[in-house]
Order: C-alpha cells, then structure tokens, then sequence
C-alpha cells in the first residue's frame, strides 16, 4: 500500500468546542457520513476491534478510519493493510481529539465518498470522554485485564459513551473479571448505555457488534 | 480502620509547575522523606503494586501513600487495609497530578514522620508524563495484556521515567507479549530505564524491585 499519509493536529484555542462538534456533526450529515468516537485505555484493543468491525463492514459499507496517536503509525499501517481509507493524525503531545482537531483531520483524509468514518481516539479513559468531536456515536473499549472496577473510578468515560466494547473477554477467568458487575457498575451511571462482551484475538461477539453497527449507520443515514 | 480521608484537590494556575515541583522536592528532601511518583495506565496494577511493595518494605520504613484518582475511594480503602497511611485525593475531572496538587496532599496527609511517599497518580500514560510533582523517583507501569507496542505509541512517559514495571508477567503468554522487543523500545527512548517484570497477582519479581527501592530509599536519605 501507499505510505500512511500523517497530519499534525494541534489544540486549538477555541472559546466553544461544543459549537466546532456541532459543525463537524452538521458538515458530515450533510454528506450523510456517520461519524463515530472510538475511546478506550491503552492497550485496550482498539486498532484490533477495528480490524475485526472491518472485515464484517467493509463489503457494505465505505469506510475510513482516523487513527489519532501522541505518535507512531503502527496503527494506521495496520488499519491501512486492511484495505480501507486511514489518515494518522499526531497530536503534539496531547492527551485527546479535540472537534477541530477532528475537523482538520477529516478534511486531510476527504470524507465525501465515505459511508462511515471510525475515529480511534488517543488511548486514554479520562480526556476523551470531556470532548465531543461531533460524532453520532461515541463506543469505549474496557478491557478484561483493566478490570471491573473501572466505571467506579472513571465514570466520566461510562456515563458519556453510547457503547460499551467489553473486550478480551476470553481472558475473564484468569483475571477475575466479573462482567455482571462491570455492566452493572457502567449501567448505574447510563442506563442507556449498550453493552458487547468480544474477544478481538478470537473474533467472538463481533458479529453482534457489527449488526449492531449496520443498524445504527442505516438508520441514521436514512434519516439524513 | 477509620474513614479515608478525602482531599478535593484542582489544578492551579500556576505559571510555574516546574518551581512548584522543585519546591517539593526541597521540602521533602529538608524532612528526609522520599516522594515516589506511580503512574501507568487504568488498571495496569498501580494499587496492588503498592500492595505488594507495602508488605515487603512497612517493618523497615514508614509508609505514607496518596491515592489520586478523578472519583471514588476504592484504591484508598485497599491501601488503607494494608495499615499505611493513606489519603484520598480527588483531582475534579483532572487527568493528571501537577506539583500544586502533589503539595496540598502532602499537606493535608502530614509527612514529617514517614520515611517514604509513593503518589498513585491518575491512571494515564499520557498526561502525568508532562507534569514534574517533585518525585525523587518516577515509577511506570506497563502491564502486559497493554501490549509491548506501547513504547513506539507513548514515547514520553518511558522517557521521563526511571524504572519501568512490567506488570502482568504471568500473563505474558496469553498476550504474546515479547518483553525483549518491549524493553529494546523503552531502552531506546530512555538508555537509563531500570526494567522489573513483576506479577502483582502471584508476587513474581517483587522481592527485587522492593531491594531496590529500599536502596534507592536509604541512597537517598543518606544524601540529605
């Protein structure tokens, strides 16, 4: 494939973040482009989820990914080995995607001919959740091994996010995990907030997910 | 025990955090107490490290610990089990610990009289990086399920850090984690990283990183 195309995102200081999300979100449902925030801890599987939400998605749908990174481009050769549209954006430092941050990114990769775009936000469980960037749909990855005790400590995170990824679920015995309480936990802060056990090593669960993916973009794009 | 205390704590805006953390570092160095910042992702195992380090160095050394996190008080409750003095710092949203904050919880927790400070900062691998809090030693954690990429992906904290532990090691297997190729990365990035691989769950490798802390400790206390 063509080298991954790298932009520099820097903060800006812009008095309204909400106002730039709601431009983004505007911009792309003119276009009838869904956009979606993927969130989550490092290490928590979010390059690995999306490969996984690819190979389900990608006969159907048009998609382009994000990936936003402090730095590298291991993610994006990978989401770009895949066989989708990637753009990797470098914040500078930063610790999260702010909207225009997410603006000049989607304008760097060109979004009119997408159906979908995935954001992978920077990997980190308190920031991300303080700033929309405009999308339709916000999914946070927690991970077994993390534990789950997490909403508890992170409830910003739980209580902003549409979808909750339970990831490595295949790893739930050796750490303890007891998913019951984890939802239990995450729901008590949003009851409203939509829950998938998978395992991105060994593909379980995916298929829900990606159903549920399709829904949702068809149903918001028949809307636009 | 008696209730943890809780210490709202918020970021100052201050021009300096640099002078605020040098600050800190004088006023425990004047008291011969030594300030050990943890930092490394939501649930890479920053608190049951502790666990683990508070029983092989409390008959020897007076153990104070300061659990910050942005909400609740279940690590603090944990610490606090294990009969060190603890107190609970919440950060209101903030996703890191700056030297401000570092010094109103040395405050409010009393320090005079302990040997040893070990500051659990905010579970991050991004932000506690950028800010000095006047710590004698900087800790990280890298659990292994994270992945041994993270190095390339959050190049600043394997910089500034002095000792990388690698947690999880048990599970280095399940993940195909490659401790080798993780440590090459950080070594790259910081030639003077000291590496432990521990298991906080079976207690692998912490009687070497509980010796070494105990010599840094008496090294340092013997300088003041």
């Amino acid at each position: 494939m063509d080298p991954i195309r790298i932009v520099e995102v820097k903060e800006a200081v812009l008095a309204d973040n909400d106002a730039a999300a709601r431009s983004n979100k505007e911009r792309m449902k003119a276009q009838n482009t869904v956009l979606i925030n993927l969130m989550g801890s490092p290490g928590a599987g979010k390059t690995s989820t999306l490969l996984q939400l690819i190979a389900r998605m990608k006969d159907t749908l048009r998609i382009g990914v994000m990936e936003a990174d402090v730095d590298s481009d291991v993610d994006a050769q990978t989401i770009g080995d895949a066989g989708v549209r990637v753009i990797q954006l470098h914040t500078a430092g930063l610790c999260h995607m702010d909207a225009d941050m997410t603006r000049r990114g989607l304008e760097a990769m060109g979004t009119k001919d997408l159906d979908v775009i995935f954001l992978e936000n920077i990997g980190n469980l308190v920031c991300p959740a303080e700033f929309e960037v405009g999308a339709d749909l916000r999914m946070m990855i927690l991970s077994v091994p993390e534990g789950d005790d997490k909403p508890l400590k992170y409830p910003l995170m739980f209580t902003v996010s549409d979808v909750m990824i339970v990831n490595k679920i295949d790893t739930a015995p050796i750490f303890d995990f007891d998913l019951a309480a984890a939802c239990e936990r995450a729901c008590a802060l949003n009851p409203r907030l939509a829950v998938f056990p998978v395992s991105a090593r060994t593909g379980e669960g995916f298929d829900e997910l990606a159903d549920y993916l399709k829904a949702f973009i068809q149903e918001r794009r028949a809307q636009a």
